[in-house]
């Protein structure tokens, strides 16, 4: 297997591979992070966040950043997906696989019973390879956000 | 504000209420945590989940468990609520909205920029109450899990 778990020197490439996942779901305008910011949270004290990446002939081409989540129904962490990215010139060749099974490998391990992520519902390619390995579509919930102006203001003192 | 972290005396009277929510969204036998659990995930070694509680007349009568999120895009943490729970015997009172309110501070404090939670589709009044925030949901995406005997099997070594 040629994934390992990212390392600092990973950091400029990594963000190249976010910002162009950010393309692919139509939203480079919203990538804001630099460098600096990846460093700290993935590599800084106590992390609470992490990477995985795959390589071919010695360079990065695919990445997973991924972190705990928790069920207070088991009272136990799982492990939540939040990119994977494949370069798409290598494409095809199992890599994002290669990535997933590496993470539901430390799942299994760690005694973690559940492995989310969240797909774009166009993204039909995806859904397939999701479907493909036993997941399930969370299809009576939706994902509430609440940010910008709206956070700020509800979450104001006094 | 009645609201407040959790602390480990609060363990029980959290399991109830926890056990009460999974009840009203008809999963009760879907929960396997039990004291001890919540015990070593909240109060164990470097806890990277949490608990706010909120009180009336020393009684614990609603809790928030969230836990660290991350955007990539941001390359910062945000916050995800995974269970909000009043007693039905004191809903219309404010309490859901005390907890909601103190969550977003510590947001605001923090720097996160985005608080992020699940609703079930057909929980109208929760999704009224969201709305009236400013959340928005997130109606593009659809969360998929891998869990149980796919996870198992996907997640083996070798």
């Amino acid at each position: 297997m040629s994934v390992r778990p990212a390392v600092e020197a990973d950091v400029a490439r990594i963000l190249i591979l976010i910002r162009e996942l950010a393309e692919y779901e139509r939203a480079l305008d919203q990538v804001r992070a630099t460098e600096e910011d990846l460093l700290n949270t993935l590599f800084g004290h106590n992390p609470q966040v992490f990477a995985h990446v795959v390589e071919v002939d010695n360079v990065v081409i695919g990445i997973a950043i991924w972190h705990l989540n928790y069920s207070t129904w088991l009272g136990k962490h799982g492990m939540y997906l939040e990119d994977l990215y494949v370069d798409p010139k290598y494409r095809g060749e199992g890599h994002g696989m290669e990535l997933l099974k590496s993470l539901a490998q430390i799942c299994v391990s760690r005694g973690y019973e559940r492995f989310q992520w969240w797909v774009l519902d166009w993204n039909t390619s995806a859904l397939e390879l999701y479907k493909s390995l036993g997941a399930v579509g969370m299809d009576e919930w939706t994902v509430y956000r609440l940010s910008g102006d709206a956070l700020q203001e509800f979450g104001r003192n006094g």
